[in-house]
Formats: C-alpha cells, structure tokens, sequence
C-alpha cells in the first residue's frame, strides 16, 4: 500500500511537471539567478501535485522549504508520500487532520524560522501576527494566494496590524483572472460531478456570490447545461449576472427550487437556518470558498434529526419535517475535498506568480513597508508573455505612430 | 477491504435508487401487472450502479435475472459484491477481465436460458447466433443500448439473419435525445477531467463524430471553454457542426493541433497510422464509443519506442520522433473508465424504457417478426410524462380548436 | 423616388447574387442540361432578394417564371421594382397586400398554366385543388418550403386529396436543419431588434414552440443573454429545452413573468383571451410561426380599449386593466416585416434544393404518385457537398476497411 | 415627408420614454431638488431618441440645453426633427454633416456658454481647450461618456493642461460594465446584420480588442454561432480570450480566414495596408469603436482599384488583384450607422449616470480640482439599486454578523 501510494503521489507529481511549462522557465531563471539560494521558506497551502512542484521548484532554485497544508481536509496524501519518500521533502500534512493537528502542523512549518512565508487563506500568517508573534521578527515578507486571505490581510493593514510587508499574489490579474474564474469553475464542476453523478443539465444551480470565482462556476455550470441562479450582496454584480444571462434571486427566494446551490462568497452563514427551513427536497449543497463556514454545518445538524454519509463525500441529512438534505465534503473546498484541485495549467500560472513574488520579497523586502503590495506589473506580465508563447498564441505590438495617438489628446473627429 | 468494497457499493446502489425515480414507478406499476413473474432474463451492460438498479427492478417484478458485463473495463466492483452479497443477484463481472472471462461471463448469464435478452453493444445477441445458437430458440426478443450495437442488429436483419425479434431501446427518443446526447456529454468531460486534471478552457478540443454522442461531447467541451473541432465523415452534419458554431476539419488536419481528441463514431481506426505521424506533441487522446477501436492501439504501438502508465488511466506514449501522446483508458469508453458512466438521471430514463420494453416483449413477442423494431411510441411518450412530472414542468395541451386547425389543410392566409 | 426603389432593389439582388453561390453553381448545371428550358414555373414565395435570385435562375435556366408574394406583409417593394424593370420579371406582389389582392396575385400565377409550382405555405398547391382545379391537370407536380405547408399536404395526401405530385423540400436535411434553425434563429432576433431597439440580455424570453425553428430562436436568444422559458406541447421536445439549458412552462404560467414572447407552432391562438389576461406589464409579442393565428389579433382586439402605432412596427394596445402588450409586425412573420429575412447563405442552400427539385419534376414526375415526396437523398448531399468545397472544409472519407467494419455485425468486443 | 419625419421621431422619443424607467426616477429626483434650474448644458452626444431624451430630462428638471452631434453619420434625422419642432429642443446636428458642418455645430453649442458640459469622445472638451478657451472659464466641469474620450482626458490632466474638473462617467461600473460591454454587444450585430442580412453562424469572426466593448462582441458574436478571434495588444487579455473559448491571434494572421473584422480598440489603423493585402476575399470590415481610424480608409482607397456603393451602408472595395472588401458604414460606429445605438434600457443607465453626475458637478464643482474624477460610489450605486427594483430582482444583505465576520482578520480555519 505505502509503495502503492508512493508510487501514485510519484506520478502525479510527474504529470504536474509535465504541464507547468510557465514554472519550469522559472525554474531556471531562479536558478540561474541564485535569489533563492539559502532562504528558508515556509508554505501553508493545499499539499497536492501543483503545490508539491511549488515546493520542489523553490527547493531546486536552494531554497530551504518546509511545507503544512492550509486546510484539514484538502491533502492528497498520495503527493505527500512522493514529496517526503522520494524527494525527501519537509511535509507536515495529511488528509483528515483534526483541528489541533492542523494547528502542529502550521507550527511545524514555523519551526524553520522562515524568511519568506507563502500562504493560502492567511491562517500562517495569521500565527505569525498572534502565537508565533516571535517568528515574524526574521521574516522579509510574505505572498498570499487567496481573496479570502487578501481581505484578511488588508483589514489588518488598515489597522495597522502588520508586521511585515505582503504580495498579494491573488490580486495579480495572472492569478484572480484565471485561477479564480477558469480555475474554481472547472475544478468545482468536476468535483460536483466525481461526488455526485448526477446530471448538471437542466438544473436549478445556485451560486451564491458572483465574484471571480462566481462568475467562473456560474459560467461552467451553465456550460454543463444548467438554469442558473446567482444570490448576491452587491447591487451592480446582481445586475451584471442577470445581463450575462443567469437568474438573480435573493438566497431565501433561490433554494426554494434550488437542485444545487454551491457558495462561494468569502463570508459565512450564506446558507443557514432560515434557509434550510424553506429549501427543496433533495436539494445538493457544496462550498467552494476557502472556509467551511459558508454552510452552516451547526445549523444543518440543528435542523436535521438524522444524518449519514450516504456516499463518499457525500452525507445525507433528514430534516425534522422528512426532507433530505445532501452535503459534499462537509462543506469543505468541494474542488479539493472530492476534485483535484485546480487543473494543472491553472496553478502552472499562479505559482510562477508565486516564486517569481518570493524572489521579489527577497530582493526588494528592505524597500517595502508592513503593507499589502499588489504584484509588481513586470511580473504579472511577464508571466502572461511566457504562457502566451508557450500556448504558441501571437499578439500585436504597438506601432509607434499608434503609441503616439494613444498619448495625443488633440487627435479627434 | 471486501467489508468496505461492500458498503461502497451498497451506498451507490442507494444513491442510485433515490435518484432513479422513473424506474421506481415502473417497478410499481410492473409488479401490479406482474407481466415479468417468472420470466428469465440475461442482461449484458457495464456493470454500476444504475444498471444494478435495472437488474434489481427486474427481479423485484418477479424477474430471475444474471448479469455480465458488456465491457472488459468498465465494471465497478463495489457494486459488483454489493449486488451478489447484499442482494443475491447472479453477477458475472469484474473490472479488468481478460478476452476469456469476459466471453466466459456471457456465457453463463446464457446458461439461464433467457426468455428475454437486454444487450449492450450486441455482444450476447451475437453469442445467440453464434456459438449459442441454441439458446436463441427459447428467446422471445431481446432489447438492444447502443447506436453500435443496433447498428449491428440492422445488418443482421438486412440480411435476414436475425433469429428473434429486437427493439432498438437506443432509438426511443427518450434513450438517443438524452442518453447519447447530455449523458455522453457530461459523462465524457467528467472522465476526462479526472483522468488528467487538465484544463479544458482554450484548449483545442476535437470530436470524432457528429452524431448524438458527439454533439453532446461537442457541446459540452465548449461548455467548459474548449475550442471544439469537429471531423465528420456525413457532409451535411459537417455543415450543422459549423453552424453550431464549432470548427469543421479532417481529422489529419484536426490532430496538428489538438490538444485532446474524443472519438465517439462507431467506426474503426479513426485516429490511426497516419494521424499519430502529424499529431501535435502532447496531445491526450480518449475514446466514448462502445468498442476500443476507434484509436488503433496497434498503429500507436508499432509507432512508438516506449509506453509507460504516468497516471492512473493514462498512458504515455513516446513516439519515434521524441513525441508524446497520452492516451486515456486504453482507448476503452474513458466515461466508464475514469468516469462513473452516465449521470443516474439519465439512466432512470433509459432504463425505464429498458424495463417497459422487456415486458413489451414477453406481451408482445407472438406478434413481432425477428426483425429490429422500434421502441413504441406509447411507452417513448410514457416514460416522458413520467419524467415531466417528476421534473414538475408543466406542457400544454391542444384544445380541440387548435387540433381541428392542425389538421386543416384548407385555412390559408 | 422610382428610381430609388429601382436602384435599391437591383442592389439588393447583386448582394443576394454575391453570396448565392450554391445556386450559381446550380445554374450552370441545369444551364448545361437544359432540363427546364420551356418549362413554366408559377411561385408564391416571400419576394425580397433572396427568392428574386431563385426566380432569376430559373429564367436563366430556360424556365418562364411567375412570381406571387404568400404573405401580405413581406414583400420587398424594391425587389419587385428591379425585377420587373430591369429584369423584366412577371412579378404579382407588393408590401401591405388586402386578402382580396394577395388571391388576385396567387390567380394571376396560376394564369401562366404553370407546368411546376414552387408553393410557401401552400396556399398556391391548396388553390389548384379548389377555385383552379383546372390547372392542375397541366402540372408535373409542386415542391412545398414549409413546415406549414408540408404538414397541409400530408394532410392531403393522407386523405387521398393530392391531384399532383409534391416534393416536400422543407423536409430535405439541408433545408430545416439550416433554413428553419439558423435561418429562423437569425432573422428573428435581427426582426425584433431591429423593430423595438430594445435589449435583449436579461429578459424573459418565451419562445412558443421547440421544432427547429423554435430551436434557433431559443439558442439564438440565450446566445444574445435572454433567460429563455419554452412552451411546448410535445413531453419529449420539452424535457429537451429543458437539458438544453431552457426553463420549461406551460404558456398561461410563462407569460405571467414574459418580457418578449415568440411563437413558432405552426398552430392557432398559441397566445390568446387567457393568456393576455395574465401577461405581464409591457410584454412584447411577435410571431415567427408562416401565418399570422398564433398571437389572437382578435383577443388583443376585444381585449383592450385602445390601439395605437408606438413606433414602425409595433402597436401599442392599452388593455382594460392598464396593462400594455405590444405587437409587432402586426403578429406577421417578424423576421420578414421588419427584418430582411433569412440570412443570404441559408437561402442559397433551400433555393438550390428547389432548382435542382424542380429539375427533379420536370423529369421525373412521370414516375411520380399524387403523394408528398422527400427530396432524394443524392439532391440533398449535393447540396451539402457543394457548400462544404464552397466553405473550404474538408471532411473525412472512409476507407474501404472503415467500410467494411461497419457493415460487419460479427465484429465486436 | 416632414410631417413623418416629426412623426417617427416622436414615436421614438415616446418609446424611448417608455423604457427609461431609471431616468424617470432620476428626473423626479432632481426636479424636486431644483439642482439644474437655471444651469446652462452642452452637449454633444450621438443625437438619437436616447440622448434626446436625457436632453429633454435636463431641460424638465430646469436646465437650458443646446445639443450637437459628436458624429458627423450617427444622428437620427427623425428625433431631430421632433427635439426641434414638437419640443423646441435647441439642436444643431444632422444625419452625413461635413467636417464643416460638425464643427460648426459643436460652436453653436458653446455659444450657449454652457456652465455644465457633457461629452461624447471629448471633441467638445477639446474645443474648450483650443479654439473656444474662453469659454472654458465659465465652466463648472463637464462629463465624459467614452472609453476614447476618458483616455484623452487623462492624457490632458498627466499634462496638467485640464481648465476644468471631468467627471468620467465612462469610468463608472453601470456605466462600462453595461453600456460598454452588452450595449455595443448587441448593437454591433445588430448593426451588421441589417448592413449585410449575411449569415453569422459558422463564419470566422475577427474582434479587434478585447476590452470591455471587444468582450460584449465577441460574446454575442459567438451568441449567434460565429467562431470568433480575438486580436490583442495586451497578453493578459489575449489569455483571458483564449480562455474564454476564443481564438487569439495576431491581426496579421487573423485577416487571412476572416469573414468578419470588426475593430474597437480606440487605436488606429487596427486595419491597414498591410492586412489588407492578405485579406480574404469578400471580407466585411465593420468598426465599432469611436473614431472612424481604426479601420484605414485611406488605405483602402489606395489599395483598391475600384469603389462602389452596393447595398445601404456597404462599400464595395476591389483590390488590385481582383479581391473584394466590404466596409460597412464608412468605417464609422456601425451599431449607429446602420443600427439604432444601444438599447433604450442600456441607455437609461449611462443617461442616469449622466444626469445625477450634471447635479453633481454644479453641487461639487467648488471642491473639484481640474482633473478627472471618477462617478462616486453613491451615485453608482444608486443607479445600480434603482435599477434592480425596476427589474424586479431581489438580493441580499449582509447580517451584522456577517459584516462584523467579513472585517474580522482572527477568524481563520
């Protein structure tokens, strides 16, 4: 079983190699470069294939790298076995940790006394700023991954919080533009589909938020042949939605026909008691925002007076008035929980962003403030140029006399 | 293991039944008429969960039935024990039989001495009238699943072959518009998703094939993003593929630049020698149609100098040139093998008409010559209304007037 | 302003004659082969550009042509001018005919004892068997462009009425699968839009109907961001739009909420008393079905206390609650009223089925029964084939293996 | 013919009243307030029923108004006509003005010394700060409703050359999202379809930039079943296009297969010498950008041998070597030219804007420095809710709870 495992997690992390061409030219660049050499970096992400060639990619550029996962239930333990047996990787995570092995864990990584912290939902980060305040003296800085952890991590810049400078990786638009919306709608669909079997067309799909990562899911599902609703808070992102085509409803009007309603929003209780009293029967609920906090589990077991897994990933609650209610991955990132995470191309993008951000906080940490930075422009381009010419895809430049009517305001009818 | 490969199985089954409600009230109203009691029956299909559910619909309605698989990959064994240990059931299948024990399989669901036959692909038809002719004497009619195999069927008929009557389930409405159509579709992207976690968006996606199958394969990649070609062998198919909006090419020129290519056209050798020579460097290749031929394994053999597995499912080919294709699931239908085969609810129709039509043949068989009939449009329109309702979409009606005035021919302007 | 008209007209021909590229090469054909040469071809069809180019091939072909409007409203008044004047066509039809002028125009066709009728809604075919019996005994048959008309004559034909032989060219794969969804698709959305100015994201968008004209305006609505609902009467045509993406309604529940509603039965009162009682506030209704029944003009009348033009092509009636509806095109063909029909390219396709069936008359109609004939399936290819080399696509052929594999029913797993 | 002329342009004044729910509102508002009584406004817009009635609201809620085309093809001569004679409108535009006459016209506007400006493409801004700078000096501010016009706008406040504070209500999200994006989306093919009544489906359908206009192109392009390619600039959107299903490709290279190139880039010479010598033959060039240089009209003329009108609104080029081109509307806004401008509703929007932004300016002028500003939150917001009522749609609102979650850093996994 253990070779079986090691040999799996072995192959995936091959087939990830493979299809991140962005990161391999990284790769050498780094390498060539010698930024990294030396430099402790500690990461809290979800432990996949993707990430596990992050990781492996720092290292080979001399990074010292040590390596927790950011959420209990999202480890491909497969991909654990391979980082630590064959590649002898520092790796504190498995599927199914409970909330205090979760926390060792993110210790763990701490131990290594980071210069550079990469974080996915800010929970690192987060320890460095409340328990492990003494480890956030050395750091030069760190990048997050997430809009979840974004938010975060500006709410505590606005209070003047921080200790050290941050990258928000996600707010590059090589990052949110694709991972986000591409990303989150394929890898969401595809884990809906792998816990489910069941049919998408035709369906009455919800999804609360249209923010990228709505619109992403919003768009695959109607591409899968669903009917489409999307909640929202935002009055301009409602009107935008039904303009694109879908049906906006609040969220108490949408799960009364709901099939499917998946939350991706950044905030919680999106659905909760009120909801579940007024739902549809058979109604299927998955979360596809970082926390498990969206759906409310308490009030579903409140509500309910039995409660089952009825398929993997998926556990049937029966209301008190003898409704069904279906729960994926206990409401936990369905496109990790039951999926494979993002596809590969996709973190291709966002983790070249990522390395090329570590070397930056390297590089350039004594020039930065204890803010939240956006990604320097020359990198998020520069990344956009690789893949294009790896896609073999040509754009057109700029002529000179067209750069000088762009710039010429008297140039008119 | 066998405990948890048991209770796998026997949670899939469940989920199966809460999802197939269609059959549920077929079973009902079956088991009042009690047409099936003591009536033998000898099923061929891909051994899941929904067709578990048939199998098991059928003995509830007083059927004594044994069941092989049609297909040497796609059987699940959890609902394999499930179906014999749980439930009793005569089963005949595990995943990955050898050529021997997968016709050993069929013979022995023929030693039941079918009264009626349920086939998929025509396998154990052809049996009958092969090396088993003498158990087609007993035999009031069979059914038949797939396009492949009435296909078949109607060749045999042309030539007067056919030694029992056959209804072509395949070509109820209710089976070809959405079985083929969003089951293939969803079913196909799903597979191939999971084998590879790779991302559909902007990739050149080309389908062999614009039948039924194709078109929902078509329509569905393009649903995920994908730039969808279309190779097609029918010139007026090919025009409505590129009015649907999808690229039209042949498929020596489609495979240059493809990214995947899905074969989905009953016929052989649609990616071959010829294809493999040109085709782009990476290119994934999948098969949904029933039998294994369509992508020569043969030609991608003598053409490469080595083959190696590199993820579950997938096997890299490394051409004479220093090329790579990937081909997924040995060429066997990919949404069985790395899938979970069509969605439940798709199969709650299939199979209803499945079920309606085995008791059309034990009422009807004295009347019915032995030839390929069509499912009656009683039991096609049945099974919609059914459906219908369950949905909770309402129709129309024609009033009396409207009927009068459609059936007027002189009303004019 | 006759001039104008003139000049207008003959430039709208040369735009139809630029992209009629199937039908030129008809002509050649049917030029060489002198097969229409003295041949007289009476036609009631839409005259606007594209059917102005069929009546001019057919000349151009040896025919002696004369040409009907079959609809009051859709006759393009500068066609008619530049084929009289300039063309010397025998044209009988102008934009905004009363009943009594548009029966004139059909009789004085009928006056050139036509040898062969191209009929549009059968109202030609349907006189010949009543008020002008008598040129029926001249003629070698008919071919028939409609839904609406085939289902006329099959009628006919199945009551044993038919005096002559028809060609149903409406049923010819390269006529509905292109004309009656792409085609009708197209010029509906172009007819409404150009008739209201109105956006069409967002909306409430019924479509009454889902044949394959009702297809095209549903894929084309949803393609332009409606949220399409569907009435049907069919339970299978309504599951489908279902599984296509579509919400399913019966028409009195669908109005209630309707910002636009279309149909397209080919039936009677499809929006009528009860459904103008509930519809929405300021809903607009337009029709895309060959006569003017399916929207009650009647019950719009005696339903509202006032009627008035709002703008070109749309009536304001103020029912008695206050409620506005509007109609437009006064309930006629809306891609024909305010939109210039079915695009160039589609036309080329249906006008070069019915030179070369009108060819197929001509020589064949002594083999004929007074039945409704399909078009022959190599008329159909040809079509197909012609505009494929025209698209410059190419498609695959089978090989003489590929040939025999699937006519060979031994060959299975 | 004048007494129609007044007729349809009231009819469309009145149907664009009609649909201009949001505006109404914004009027109310406004006329209670008494904010514009007594201001002067110049405007220069396209002057069709939508500005026409933004012009009329100002001139309700107590402004005096003098209105100017902003584009010598683009004004109604209808609406003009019932502004002038049935409101007493001060109007100075008509339908073909030459280079004289337009700027002409843009004076008379200025003659009214306007305290208030409102801008479409910024030539009437650009005038204040040429020829007409004294008139500047009275000016409270004045606001800009393009893409074009905030770019050049910009470029003046980096040259610190600004007189006056601009309030880009381009810049605003009901604004660019909508107008921009599904505005000129429908418009365009609304637009190109009356121009050419040619087939979009199954043709090669080039977009020149994908910026939020592009993006509303491409998307309804595709909507009526063109395969379209996207040319860009930027690599970050290229990969966005690709990802969105489309095709990406220099324009170089795109011209060479494409049926249709519509540019909107707001650069020029997007289409010239050099693309025009391997244009395919019978290629329609539409433009829908601002200014009428993005396709080369000069080159065509040098290019080309001969030049001839052949259909409303549609220029036949032929090249030298025998090839043809078709430019649609003299390279101008074709979704003005040839269509009706964006829908009434889509206008409602940007014309609330508008209006709540004149307010604006004459409350906030004195605390306004001479740059540009973007649209307050509050007015877009307000417009956005105003809207969502109309629209009947619901949304939600955060709990206490959940703002106090959405602001809380410490709450983690």
């Amino acid at each position: 079983m253990a070779k079986d495992l090691l040999d799996k997690g072995s192959k995936r992390l091959g087939w990830a190699k493979t299809h991140m061409k962005v990161l391999a030219e990284v790769r050498e660049e780094l390498t060539a470069k010698k930024t990294l050499s030396g430099i402790n970096i500690g990461m809290a992400v979800h432990v996949e294939a993707k990430t596990g060639m992050l990781a492996l990619t720092l290292r080979d550029c001399g990074a010292n790298v040590s390596l927790a996962s950011c959420n209990p239930l999202s480890t491909d333990d497969s991909v654990v076995t391979a980082l630590r047996e064959q590649e002898g990787m520092d790796v504190h995570a498995k599927k199914g940790e409970s909330d205090e092995e979760y926390y060792s864990n993110l210790n763990n990584v701490l131990d290594i006394k980071p210069d550079v912290v990469i974080d996915d939902g800010a929970d690192l980060i987060s320890l460095l700023h409340t328990k492990r305040k003494s480890e956030s003296e050395r750091l030069m800085g760190a990048s997050e991954e997430t809009t979840t952890g974004v938010n975060r991590l500006r709410i505590m810049a606005d209070k003047g919080l921080l200790k050290f400078p941050i990258v928000a990786v996600n707010d590059a638009r090589m990052k949110y533009l694709f991972d986000n919306r591409y990303g989150t709608g394929q890898s969401t669909m595809d884990g809906i589909m792998s816990a489910t079997n069941i049919l998408i067309a035709g369906k009455n799909f919800v999804v609360g938020g249209y923010g990228w990562c709505g619109r992403g899911i919003a768009m695959r599902a109607q591409g899968m042949g669903a009917d489409v609703t999307v909640a929202e808070v935002d009055p301009v992102r409602a009107i935008e939605a039904r303009l694109d085509g879908f049906k906006v409803a609040p969220m108490m009007e949408a799960v009364r026909s709901a099939d499917f309603v998946v939350t991706v929003t950044s905030c919680k209780d999106v659905v909760a008691k009120e909801h579940l009293k007024v739902i549809k029967d058979g109604c299927i609920l998955a979360n596809a925002g970082h926390f498990d906090v969206e759906i409310s589990r308490r009030d579903l077991d409140s509500l309910s007076k039995k409660k089952r897994q009825v398929r993997e990933f998926v556990d049937e609650y029966v209301m008190e008035d003898g409704k069904k209610v279906y729960l994926l991955g206990e409401g936990r990132l369905i496109n990790l929980v039951s999926g494979q995470g993002h596809p590969v191309e996709i973190m291709d993008l966002s983790f070249s962003l990522q390395a090329l951000c570590a070397a930056y906080i390297v590089e350039e940490h004594k020039n930065l403030a204890n803010e939240v930075y956006n990604v320097p422009k020359e990198i998020d381009e520069k990344v956009a140029r690789m893949k294009l010419k790896l896609m073999g895809l040509g754009i057109d430049e700029l002529s000179k006399e067209q750069m000088d009517y762009m710039s010429d305001w008297e140039e008119g009818t």
